[in-house]
Parts: structure tokens; C-alpha cells; sequence
């Protein structure tokens, strides 16, 4: 038998619904020809590059039935990277170390050659990298805050909404009954498409998001008038990322949004904090889905679009169109460089029909 | 207080996961008028026509928490509309009646400036025909089967994805369990969108769709296929309007297609059938779908879409924008006018990267 | 290393939603021990005595996770079991043969000490002639039809209710929309439990069960008494073995039940033509739950009952209590002898508190 | 007409799903008398109590549907009750006043002959207290915990516990990926029940309850076992009342615990704390459930119970058993008096087959 040529793949970054059917995707598309194996690199990179490698065979067999279980059987990290691998000085500090060309040598020697790099905009710029460096690389996004200008949708992100969604729906059967204020903490990075896409979905009655800096007295006007009119309660959802006016600063590296986040919920038990200083009166309790959004099993369109990907993905490795990464522009699975792909940040615009939606449903944004 | 205008919404045509999202955006935007009242027809027109008339005031309250409620709280019919208005002849016998003209001066007498149709196809070429009357009216677009072209996606598609979908995911432990082939027929009409989204996000082996004729032995041969390779069991979705090469007719109102679908049911176990009479031995079960696809909850998905086709339809009330319908362009909602968003159904394109991404899972389509 | 002692395990007759929580509590509770590996056979008895026999090591691994899948990683059958294996006679005809020689002799081969037979009345009447000829048996009752009279509760069963609940869900909105007579059936066997947990849970009109047979004429008049109360539309649940009063042979292996439920759906539509026949003239449409019923991510309910009773198996192999079969009552589980187990069917009391409750609710019962 | 009996309803405490369906219950039962009538009181007692009164007539068509909405329509509260009404003393601070004889006199005027109080252990005990006055009460007990020793469960209970384990699903599929320990904190009050069941039914690792208090060490212990058996992963579930040994006074009104629990996750992040200082290597993430625990569609169990629960509390109303708390002992539902139903708090016994299971699945519970 004819040794088969193999591709590698590897699936990087925070876990997202819809990885497994890339993965099945791709292994589905690659058992049609006779020339190619897949393999996978256990939790990145680091599978090749530990000690022992591991490294595991993905045949028909090994992902029947993996499309609808949430996260990755490949594991998953979110450490530097080959570029930036992190090393114990001797003083036992921890600093960084170049183990590319290391990489590129192991992949030779394992008889790799294409890799399919699954992952977020820190594992596309890895793949850039080791592109230029002459390796053939295919990039799959990966990411539930929706934060990718190049692509229509990434996958993970309408089950992340759909999770926010059920929780408001939860929480809204309590505020009614207590008369309370329920203010939900979600995911998002610096965009706000999780929490905006739940607050519509969900009937919310405010939503704070990065890309409109909110003014608590605004919010406060809002709760009240509602309660004026007779409706004693509400749903607040607020992105993770999410500032007051004059405390954000409107930059992807921004610190402050890092330290805002260093916590789990402190945006909104901060925001919290904000409404009983500014004189609210109702009573308010505050949920943090935290990884609840990450997980469990990827509703039916984000596993349509994970496999559109997986399928794609490969069919490039077949047409050797390396250095791109795979997206979706309605109704086309295309590609573009990875330069392309992760030179914009995707926010929501101001005046984008969503943001009218949520202002026709009489949402306030606190601005 | 100065007498406010009226615009009066109605929803037709089977029910949707979606419909009360739609009604709820359009009161929430009107609320946000000083001049602007809806009020909502019972039942499509009937609630006009009717004698007593069934109207009802749609304010804030009466939407409260609608939009994660399916069905439509303004009730919906299936029958012909004023210009086909079923009436009872002399000799017991069923005709029909143009009541177009009453239905006019009763919207005139009840003050109704325009009106917002919520409805399939046969709802939009009534409201085109309204509209040539003088109306002034805005269409809605409502169908799960995502069979119109003017529009990326309509609201409650993916609802009935998801649901046809975790149906797949149920009948996959028992198929693999009893080595069985199970057999799930979905909605779709003429199109194949619901069964191939379906079949992709569930992992199906074979999915037969209006749009490609199948053949019995192509079906068969992938199923031994299977079993050879060891997997003796299957997942077979059928399209309602799912064909066998040379018995379908591709149009529109193909008669052949009607009768096939006359009993629920009748195209899967018809496909049962076919596939014993070629020599199945496999141990097989029909699963309908029906009408379980229609109700329950919309997802997150569909309350987004719905709501911003909501909030554009009273706008483009506002905007005097009338002889349109509101669509969906990603990521912008537009409105297109009546004529050019009825003259073409959306059929799955065979060279579409959905049907290459279907083929690249392995997943048989009978041909 | 010394040799340790064999428990196999089997699962037989339909599969049912908590299948792997016992197979995986099984093992668990076996991997505390020093002395006991756990093997099982494949499709129940086909396993072992098909050649090759098919069986397989379960260890922690090969168990991990799969607590919350539907269906049996074993796999099942609903054939015969050893005492009446089906052969094939020279004429071609069917006959049986009698195995359980033949079973015992291999089970000694494979060095088993003991056997978990996680199966519903079937098995357990095969169960105990296997223990009558020495062979060391413990019994896990499986049945999603609530119909054994020695435990409290099955597992499954609240998951086929939760299922069947929530397509009633689904189902109420689409009948209020359209002003319509929803029927569905739901599985049971000749019990009604599954049909009246769903209607009361799901708030329906009309149930009919096999406890009580029905008269067409009393459903209509509770239909037409909801109608002129304002409410034009009802749900209706038919048990799969429920019958007309007459029509009805109250008895464990009547064949008028079998008869009338050869066909999916054969009672639900026979009930809606006795409707239509007896002048009902609403408009009607027929939803047939089926397998989807028994498929899909067993309820927590179901998990931590299959759990209970996967533990309790393995502790009554170690403690010899053989001959068993463990059982739930509440909050003990308990074992009963397989003699006791299987002699009494679990019919719904007519004078039973979840009876008053459907009566209390006005649910009609159609007597 | 004659004027009609009536009978007060109302719900207090924290809101529990269920609650919906026993005052649907309470509704249709009533509804097949000819001379009982039911109304509602706003927000437990104050409806009665505040100027002007809140009271609303529940007739069947207000209870239309709201079997399978969470919260109450009615509304709740957690402050006093009639006998420790909150009262705004002149230097502003807050006391309490009794206003039992006032509501007495309230109810006596609007014509009240029986009051169905739906609360938990603080709302029987007012109950009781105004039974002792005179007043017709019966009770319906009402909490999510689980913890009434007088009635096998309680509606509302399944479902949280339902929820617990749908999100341990979640959780459990980012621990593997990322190769992380997830904490969830879980409600529960001083008892483990939600806890222990979502454990069991998640498949988790650890599990600590107020009822066995936790040694840090042997939890870290469990985990290097678990990590040497090549799973670098964990799924930990923390009771809100779970205490540390040493730490914990077991007591009902331990005021240790409610220090504890004074902030949402206080628990679960202590418990995070105590891990890594006693030197736990593991990546881990603290989730926190919340209110999510207590609100959303009810499962069908709770439906079914708190549908059993309405019916009989109205049928107590008829045969005049007040002073009497409708309980479920299976398969009956009986009732018990007040004061035997709130004696004894339902913990967790140590010896029980609940925890021998969770034993026996190999989840270390601390001890």
C-alpha cells in the first residue's frame, strides 16, 4: 500500500461548540480520496512539540457521533504558541521561547504535509507566521464572540446566543414574579454581538455592549419610566466587555478592559454596584454565565456551518490554496488570506439595522 | 386626545416559530410614535370580513413575553383570502367569493392607514393585489421552509432545523443501538433546505430532497457500503417533496408532488417501501415529523430575525413605503417590492456549497 | 496478577434512555473491587453465542461519558433470547431452537461468574429459567412504559414523558393558531402512563388510555362543551393500546391491541376517523411521537435512577443475592425476586390520585 | 345567581417552577363545582393587606396555558408575613408589626371562606399561626431544596436538579478540553439533595453537601488519583451550604452558613481558595448557577406533582381539612397536618442508598 500523504490538525484557543464537527468534517472529506490521512496534534501544538508526541490517527471510526459533543477531542490550550512557548527561566520566572523551527523539523519528520490549524485570531497569526516560514497551513476560525470581520458567521456563536437566550428567559420568570432587576453578565470579548443578540432574542430591557459606552443615569431613567408604566422588573444583559462613558477605551489591546475583566462577573457586579450608587431602589440580583456559553452541544446551525468549514477546509488543502483561512459570505464558503482575515476587529456598528432593532424594541443601551 | 392612525397587522398561512416576535417588534416601534396605534385582525382577514369583526388592540401589554411563545396570538388560516373567500353554493357545493372591495371600505371604516400581512407566498400575491387596489400595504415574509429567493433566511427555518435535527440525534442512539435504518421525514414543500441542513447537522447517511431526484439502488448501494464497512445502521431524512427519478415533475404546482403528500407520512413510508421492494434487508422505522416542527419556542435565531423584520415593517410604514416586503440581506434588513419577492422560489442550488458540503460528509443524496 | 472474577453484562428488548448510566454504574462500582473485571455481550445474548462471540472488556475508559447518551453502547435485540432462538427450518420457514445449553456451557468457557440482564419482562422471565438452571443472574428492570408493578419507577420513563410533554408544547401552539384538534400518540404498551403524565403535564383536553376504554360520543361532547366555552381547539392523547369501549380485551396478550397497533399510528388514526365518523367537524391533524420517544439524552431523573440501579446490581452480584431483581422503592433501592417481579402488570388504578388529578384538571377520559 | 364561595390563593417565598400549574389546578378543579369561586391575593399577603388591595379573580381563562411558564402570576415575596410586617420605625430604622387580626378582618370582608397558602417552611408556619386564629388554610408546600421531610418531593426540585445536570454537561465538555477542574455551585439551602442528584446524574467527580462535611485534602487527594489514572480533568459540585469539617454547625439556623453565603458563590470560590492553597495544581473555573436554578419551563415531573398538589389542596378546601399541608407519598397524595409537616427538616441521611451510590460511582464526597 502507497504511503499516504497527511494532513495535521490542531484546534487552539478557549473551547467553542461546533469544533467536533470540523474535525468530523474534515475526516469525513479525506476518507474520499485514496491519498490522504488525517492526524491530530493533542492540545495544539503541544503535540507534537512534547515529549513524547501525541499524536493520534483520525480515521471514519474515531469521529462517528462527535458532531454534536460540545469542545474539542483534541484538547485544547491557551498558551503562547510555538512562537512565544513558555519556558521556566532558572531564577524560576517564566519567560518565552522560539520552538519554530523546531516545529517545522517535527512536522517533516511526521510526514505532514498541510496542517489545518482550527482556532482564534491568536492562532491565525500563528499560522501567518509559520506560513511565511514556508509551512502549508489552512486557518479555520474559531470563536463564539462572533469577532471576525472576514467571515459572515463563525460557528459557536449562535449557540452561545441561544444559551444566553434560555437564561434570559429563565431569569425573566423570576424578575416578574420578585419584581426585581436581573442584570446577566455574557461573553463577548471587546464586542458586544453575544449580549446584543440575547437582549433581543430574550425581550431584554437594557443591554450595555463595548462598542456604546453607557451612562448609568440613562439606565436608570429607562428602569424607571418602565416602572412607571406599570412593569416593576426588568432584564439587563451586559457584554463582559462592556464600559461606562469615559472609563473605556476603544482599542482591541485595551488594559482596561483587561483589568475590568480580571474577574469573573465583575463587569456586571460592577454595573450593579453602579445603579445602587446612582440611587436605584429596585431590588437586582446578578447572574455570570461564564462557560455555561462555551459548552454543551452546538445547536443545528452551527454544526451545518462548522461542517461547511471542515468540508472546505480540506478541499483547500486539495487545491493547495495555503495561507488562507475559511469563511462564510451567505451563501458561499470561501477563503481569504490570513492577512485579510485577521487585519479588522468585527464591532457592531452604531447604525447597523441590529442596533435599530434593539432601539425599536424600546432596548435601552445607555447612551 | 387626537385620534391616533391605525395600522392594522394580521398573520396567514400555516403557523411559525416567529410570528409573535414579529407582532411584538411592530407594537414596541409603534409605542415609540406619538401617532401611531395597531390593532390586529383575528384569524388573517377573517377577522375583518367576519360579522361580528374580530379586532383587537395590540398595546405593550398585550405583547409582554410573546416572543418566546410559538403560534401566533392573532390565530391564522389557510384558506383563500378575499379574493377567493370559500362560500357555500345553493346546491351545498363550495365556491368562492371576490370579497376584496368589502374588504377595503371595512378597512376604511375602521380607520386603518395600512396594513402589515404576515404570510407565506399566497399572503404576499394577495397583498401585491391589495396593494393595486389602492391599499397600502407591507408585506412580512413567514415560511419555515426558507423557500423564498429574495431573502437569505426567513424566521422559524431554523427552528424547524433545530427541532428536525435533535429528532436525528434521538433516532441515531436507537438506530445504532438495534442496527437499524431509521427513516425521519421533515417539512420543506417543493425545497429540500429543512432535510439538508438536517441531515448535515445531525450526521445522516442519506438525505433525498426535492431538488435531486433520487434513485433507490444509488440509496441501497450506500447503505451496504456502510455495512460493510461495518456500521449497520442508518439515518435516512426525507424531504416532504422528496422524488424518485422519473416520477417528478420540477414545478411548482406539480400536481405529482400533491398527491404524493396527500397523507402525512406517505413520502417516507413510500421511500420504506421502495427500499424493501429493492432488497433492503435491513431492519427499518418511518418517523413524521408533522406538525412538531411548526410549534414550540423559536430559537434565539429566529426572535432576532423576526424582531428586526418587526421593527423595519413599521418603518417602512413610517416611511410610506408601501408594495413591499421586508427581507433580510446580510447583515441588512431591506424591503423589495412585492412582485420581485414572489416571482422566484428558492430551490437548493445543485452546484451550491451546501449540497458539496452534504457530499463531502459522505452523506448519500441518491444520485 | 491474579485472575479476577467475570460479571457480564447485557442489555435486551428496546432501548431506552438510562441504558448506559447503569452499564457505566456498573463498572464503576466493579473497579472499587480487587477481584472483578466486568465484560459484556453485544446485542444481549447474540454476543456470546453468535461465532465469533462478540464481547467486549468495559473498563473506566471505555465508559467515560457515556452516562448521558441515549441507547446501549452493547447494543440490543428483540428477539427471541436463548430459550427460543430463531432457526431457520430446510423449508425456509421459521422456527426456534432451544440454546440455553449451549449459552451455559459458553458462559463457563468465559470464565463468567455472574450475569447483569438489564432487559423488561421478557428478559426477566428468561432471567429467572436461566437461574431455575444454576446460572447466577441479577435482573435491571428496563422499561420507559412505567408497567412493572415491583419498582416505583423505570428509568426511561420520564424521559419518554418529558419528550412526549414537550411535543404536547409544541403541538398547543399550533392548535390555538389554527383553531384545531391536535391527536398524538405516545408509546406504553397496554399501560397508560406515559399518555397521562404528558396530558397533565401538557394541559390537555382529552387523554385515552387502555385502562379505561373510550366512548367516541363522550369526547366529542367535551369537545364541543370547550367550544362553546370560547375555546375552539384541543389537545388530545392516545395512548398506543388504548380502545373503544367493546373493542377492548382487557388483557396482558391481547391480540386486539397487537392487531390495532401493527401499524405506527394505527390507533391515532383510527381515533381521528371515530371523530370524524361520529360528525366531529373541527379540523384535525395526527402527530405519531414514535421511536423519538426512546432515543436521545436521558432527563437527570432517569440518570440517577439508572445509576441507583446499575450500583445496586453489581453490590447484589458481591453480596450473591442472585436470582434478583433490583427495584425502587422510595428511597431504597431494594431487590425482589424475579418470580415477584414479572407477575404483576402496572396498570393505572381507576381510583388512582393521578386519575382524580386528570379528572380535576377536566381532562376528559373519554368515559 | 347566588353568590359564590371563595377561595384565596396565593404564593410566597422564593418563586419555584411549578407554581403555575397548582394554581391552574386549584382554577379547573373549582371550576367543575358550581359554588366555589377563586381569587388571587398579589404578591402573598400584601395583596390583601397594601391600599388599595391586589386582588385578582382567577377564573379558567387567566389560567389558560400558564402550566408551562415559570415564576407565579401571582407574584411573591420574601419579606415577613402578616405577623412580622416591616414597618419603617420614626428614626428610620425598620421593625415589625403584627397585622394578623387586620388581615383577618380583610378577609372575612372580601367574602375569603378558605385560604391555599403555596409557600415553603416559613409560609406553613404562618399558616399555621393563622389557622391557630380561626382562618380555613390550607397548605401547599413549595420549595426547589427539597427539604420537607413530610412529602417524598416537592415540584420544582426535579427541575432545578434537571438544570444543575444540563449544565455539568456544559461544564464537562470545556474540563476536558481544557484539561481543567470546574467548580459549580449549586442551591440547596442547608440540604444536598439538588446537589447530590446533579452530581450523580452529571457524572462528577466531587460533590460536597451540608450534610458531610469536606476535608480539602481528601478532595485534592481524589483528584491526583483521578490525574494518575490519566483524566487531568474534574467536575466538582459545591452545595451552597457546604462546609468545610471543623467549620460547619450543623443547624438550621447556623449562622455560619448564611455568612457564607451572603455573596452569590461565596461557597464555590472559597471552596476554589482552599484548593489552591492546600497546593492544587489544576487549571480551574468557578461557575456559579444562581437563579437560573429556579426559573424556566418546568420539566413534566414537576407539572405533573404540582398539578396533583392544586387539585388535592381544592379538594381539601371541600372536605374541609384545613389546617392541613397537601404532601405526595407515593404513588398517593395525602395531606399532613402543619405542625408534622414542618418539624423536621429533610436532610440528607449518610447511610442513605443515594449516597451509596454516588459512593459507588466513585465521586468523592470529601469525608
Amino acid at each position: 500500500m502507497a504511503k499516504k500523504k497527511r494532513v495535521l490538525v490542531l484546534t487552539g484557543g478557549g473551547d467553542c461548540p461546533g469544533l467536533n464537527a470540523v474535525i468530523r468534517a474534515i475526516v469525513k472529506r479525506a476518507a474520499q480520496t485514496d491519498d490522504w490521512e488525517v492526524i491530530g496534534s493533542m492540545q495544539s501544538f503541544d503535540g507534537v512539540l512534547n515529549e513524547p508526541t501525541e499524536i493520534v490517527v483520525l480515521d471514519e471510526k474515531k469521529v462517528d457521533g462527535i458532531h454534536f459533543r460540545g469542545g474539542t477531542i483534541l484538547g485544547t490550550t491557551t498558551k503562547g504558541g510555538p512562537f512565544a512557548w513558555p519556558v521556566k527561566n532558572k531564577d524560576g520566572s517564566w519567560g518565552s521561547a522560539d520552538r519554530s523551527e523546531e516545529l517545522l523539523r517535527k512536522l517533516q519528520f511526521l510526514g505532514v504535509e498541510a496542517v489545518i490549524n482550527i482556532g482564534g485570531d491568536g492562532s491565525q497569526k500563528i499560522s501567518q507566521r509559520l506560513f511565511e516560514l514556508g509551512l502549508n497551513v489552512i486557518g479555520v476560525p474559531k470563536t463564539i464572540d462572533n469577532d471576525l470581520s472576514s467571515t459572515d458567521y463563525t460557528f459557536g456563536f449562535q449557540t452561545a446566543v441561544q444559551i444566553a437566550t434560555e437564561s434570559v428567559d429563565k431569569l425573566a420568570t423570576t424578575a416578574a414574579s420578585h419584581s426585581r432587576v436581573m442584570i446577566m453578565e455574557v461573553m463577548g470579548r471587546e464586542a458586544g454581538w453575544i449580549a446584543l443578540h440575547a437582549a433581543i432574542a430574550g425581550g431584554a430591557d437594557v443591554c450595555v455592549i463595548p462598542e456604546i459606552p453607557y451612562e448609568i443615569a440613562k439606565v436608570i431613567a429607562h428602569l424607571r419610566k418602565r416602572y412607571q408604566e406599570g412593569r416593576g422588573y426588568a432584564i439587563v444583559v451586559v457584554a463582559e466587555g462592556a464600559m461606562p462613558k469615559g472609563g473605556f477605551v476603544y482599542a482591541h489591546e485595551a488594559t482596561e478592559i483587561g483589568n475590568a475583566n480580571k474577574r469573573l462577573g465583575g463587569v456586571a457586579f460592577q454595573f450593579e454596584q453602579s445603579l445602587k450608587e446612582a440611587g436605584m431602589s429596585f431590588d437586582s440580583r446578578v447572574t455570570v454565565l461564564g462557560h455555561l456559553q462555551r459548552g454543551g452541544v452546538p445547536i443545528a446551525y452551527d454544526r451545518v456551518l462548522a461542517s461547511q468549514f471542515g468540508v472546505k477546509a480540506f478541499e483547500l488543502v486539495l487545491d493547495k490554496k495555503f495561507g488562507e483561512m475559511v469563511a462564510y459570505r451567505h451563501p458561499n464558503v470561501i477563503s481569504v488570506p490570513f492577512l485579510e482575515a485577521i487585519e479588522k476587529y468585527n464591532y457592531i456598528s452604531k447604525d447597523s439595522d441590529l442596533i435599530r432593532t434593539a432601539r425599536g424594541l424600546d432596548i435601552s443601551l445607555g447612551d
